[in-house]
């Protein structure tokens, strides 16, 4: 390629809103430009490193017995309705109507697509397995999206979809796909760390991000030194230590508490220990429902574990007011104790007055304490001696606490808080879309009518590209890696006005251009030597070779990520180069 | 790839809306599923065909120096108003908001947005020519899709824009782009013919589509038996012969015309030529403009022709009441004498009332003609000896007649009309959208800014599918040409409960693959011979393969396009495939 006549030059300023290195050099280097907030044009040079990309995750799909096809981007809003989730994504789902009325969501994800096309055939246990994937357009209508790539509103994915008899099948076809997926990576020069996380509004029990550590990163996960354990603070799990366990139970008594509203001002008021405080925090679900979370006072609850454990899809905090007037409380004197039997419940209960709901959540870090103080439901008013099962019963006990750097795992290493880049996702599904669409089902050996059992596999393009770009980059620019870039050779002619060294250059890019290397070849002749050293570091060809009067019948022959330049021949080159 | 487990097997079932025998044998085959209409899910099968097309069609554009990129599928609405666009799409533009209320297009075609690319740099001469192209997923809001790939709502185009310094430059990139797509499809195995054609929703002044013949084709194109001119029954050019033109004038003169509306009435009443007679048709335009439209009685107007010479972008014929009340004539007696007199234009013209305003277009076959006859904007009232210049002046004369077959071209050699599917097309852009977007420039050797020159050349990817299909097939199903073929070979293994059988077949797929020959083994134990043959056929792989124990150690070899089958050896049969 002749770079004088490539669409997408270098420019010397970098974007306003660039937040991120890799936004700016693939800016800078003319690999990408903004079309609107969140959605990029992929100039010739990032459209070469994303098909590079591309195809480095097709061969290890398709090497893992997966199958490419293509689903329409438009997505019968029906589909969504008959998996309830036009309500519960995560991401505000885009929707269109044809001029016949026909309603269609923007593919965000495609699992009821995927779901639908499979179940307009009949399919067998002999069918199964299958692992069905595509590369195209998906659509997220994020508010806030990052400049760069990282977070983008539209944007290339390979998303793949497992087809399973059962669970232990299934198992195996997540651990391929697990493998696959670090492969991927490492193809790309990467090492990624497998992180538990949430599976969001994708659905399924469990699910693991892939995670490039870097600071530019969204993800903050949790982990130990060896690494043997990694989870999205979202999904982490900790031990929680037993405290005064010995204790015997006291009496329960009301006591004087002229104090303020917070945690500290409870242990300064009574000098006891926060963590024999109980932190109880009340939400309203996107029903109208409330929900007391209850909490060791160390600790801080984790809305996504009190969403799951819940089953709230949407959770904001309770209003000092409907404290007051619903739960007939005050606002940092919340109490468990008793409190259902406070709540102002309407008087006329007819069809339009809706009763007061409320749901007591407790993190199981209560039964690590005894004796616990806090608010007793009055203003100036606090219990001593609240003890679980004795003086208040949750409706549901489990793990709503959110873990932290320096916390333990259940097997006593510590855990360190990490950022990184989410550049992949394998989610299992189970039954959770072949339950919920009609005829989501396989004839087994039995001729019995089965759900299968699924998974999905995620892995967004754009990212990937960025992601390369913050991890190999110095201060002058891109260092591609070999497998992903544009072009294996930066050829740079100098003093090309002189008869002998425009022949010399012209002849090595046609030789190189043979032998199926590919080439970008600076050829222009109004631009300095200087301006075509700092091009090629910021574009970041491994290899870059200079002819120019100095060099001779040799060739200047030096790579990005190395200072040194050495002079070599033609025969010596193409032998280097392959 | 095995066929067990393959996705997307063969039925045996039409789908109840095949109109066409592509759409029958792509679904029979397992290639595609219709998701919605117009909308397809491509299967396994159907992505390598699509992927083979792709791939073809990206090495020629490569090779032709285009240079492949990607732009979002959601264009920002306002670029679609600075060209106007929004108004005078030919198909519905989807539109879609998102929750911050900004408006977008669904992509149906992207000039606006690699204008909107391109002005984001500052080009120079130096940079141009270039030619910027794209795969993506393209929408259109057909209210009408046919079963199939034919015409469809979504699909994958190809697009390519081209920027140059002036039109000289262009005609050289115009002429090189015909002679890729003729190469392009070549090696599909297409005969494409270049036909001349209207520019629609596009703009520009010319454009050509490539068609293969075909009766399964919606485009109706007119063309001279050694194939040197074909255009679209739309932009059509033909003979107008002179009639009468020696006849001296005669004065005019109204007479009695009891007859009724039609042209034939006119003949009869008066015992003259049709071609004597004035067509006169009344169109209203968007804007509720009238547009008179006369024509010599022997042609038809063509509205296509009628809407450039006109400037309207939609037509639609004027009622009989618009005819009697607001033009004072009479349906079926319209004469373009004096009409513009009659006109019952409102007494009071304030800013809310509007002057009804009538454009009369003439077709030059009106010169071919003398001592015309016609109505006389009266009911049963006729003129006889109109004669244009004399009797009426058009406001707009030129070229609005209706090709047919039979009709003659300039140079005398006769219309053929012929069916084709529009696999392709070329469009010269020149300044269209230059010239309304903003910054749509380069800085010419005098450092001047000038418009840029452009172009714009398209190939639907599924239409070409199933163009193939719609040439290369027979009674069976499917013949592949060796080019787009999804797979090179189809092994069919039979009584392969011997284990002899299983070892002998299993090696030989071993060996294929090994030697990088893409091979579909038909491995399933549990369905009769006569149906995996039949499957074979459907599918249309181009070479068929079978070991049983009949074979022994030989293969038995049969091209799909031929009846004749072989016994060869494993060594015969690599040397065969190569």
């Amino acid at each position: 390629m002749l770079y004088s006549k490539l669409f997408g030059k270098t420019v010397r300023e970098a974007p306003s809103d660039a937040s991120t290195i890799s936004y700016k050099l693939l800016y800078q280097g003319g690999f990408i430009r903004e079309s609107t907030s969140g959605r990029y044009f992929v100039l010739p040079l990032g459209q070469l490193v994303q098909q590079k990309i591309i195809a480095i995750i097709k061969d290890e799909m398709d090497r893992a017995g997966a199958q490419e096809m293509v689903s329409p981007v438009l997505h019968p809003l029906e589909l969504w309705k008959e998996t309830n989730r036009t309500k519960t994504t995560g991401f505000e789902l885009m929707r269109i109507k044809d001029r016949r009325g026909a309603e269609f969501a923007l593919g965000g994800t495609a699992e009821e697509m995927f779901v639908d096309v499979v179940r307009k055939f009949q399919i067998s246990y002999k069918d199964l397995p299958f692992n069905i994937y595509q590369f195209s357009s998906k659509f997220r209508d994020e508010l806030r999206a990052r400049g760069g790539l990282l977070r983008v509103r539209e944007f290339i994915m390979k998303d793949a979809y497992s087809f399973d008899a059962d669970e232990s099948a299934f198992k195996k076809q997540y651990e391929v796909m697990s493998k696959t997926y670090s492969a991927i990576f490492e193809r790309m020069g990467f090492k990624t760390i497998k992180v538990e996380s949430d599976n969001g509004y994708i659905g399924g029990e469990y699910c693991h991000e892939f995670v490039v550590e870097s600071d530019a990163g969204e993800t903050t996960y949790l982990t130990t030194g060896d690494g043997k354990y990694a989870a999205h603070q979202d999904v982490a799990v900790f031990k929680k230590d037993g405290k005064n366990l010995k204790e015997k139970l006291e009496p329960l008594k009301e006591v004087e508490a002229n104090r303020g509203t917070t945690m500290e001002d409870g242990v300064k008021l009574h000098n006891k220990p926060l963590w024999q405080q109980i932190k109880d925090v009340l939400f309203v679900d996107e029903t109208g429902r409330f929900i007391l979370a209850i909490i060791r006072g160390d600790y801080d609850v984790n809305e996504i574990k009190l969403k799951h454990l819940s089953g709230a899809i949407d959770l904001r905090h309770a209003t000092n007011e409907e404290i007051r007037k619903k739960i007939n409380s005050e606002p940092g004197f919340i109490s468990p104790v008793k409190i259902k039997e406070r709540l102002n419940q309407p008087q006329i209960t007819d069809e339009r007055t809706k009763k007061i709901q409320l749901v007591i959540i407790a993190d199981d870090s209560l039964r690590t304490i005894k004796n616990a103080y806090g608010g007793a439901n009055k203003k100036h008013k606090d219990l001593f001696n609240m003890n679980i099962d004795r003086d208040y019963k949750p409706d549901v006990e489990g793990d709503i606490a959110l873990a932290k750097e320096g916390y333990s795992t259940v097997d006593g290493k510590k855990l360190i808080e990490k950022k990184g880049i989410e550049v992949g996702n394998i989610f299992q599904l189970g039954f959770h879309y072949s339950s919920k669409m009609k005829g989501a089902t396989y004839i087994d050996q039995q001729g019995k009518e089965k759900l299968y059992y699924m998974g999905c596999y995620g892995i967004g393009i754009g990212r990937t590209m960025a992601t390369v770009v913050e991890k190999y980059h110095d201060e002058k620019g891109i260092v591609w890696p070999e497998a992903v870039t544009p072009y294996h050779v930066h050829v740079i002619g100098l003093d090309m006005k002189e008869g002998s060294v425009k022949t010399q250059v012209n002849k090595i890019y046609k030789e190189l251009v043979d032998k199926n290397i590919e080439v970008l070849f600076d050829d222009r002749t109004e631009v300095t030597a200087g301006e075509k050293f700092s091009d090629a570091d910021l574009i970041g060809i491994p290899v870059r070779l200079v002819v120019s009067k100095r060099t001779g019948d040799k060739i200047e022959y030096k790579k990005r990520d190395s200072k040194e330049t050495k002079l070599i021949s033609l025969d010596e080159l193409l032998k280097l180069t392959k």
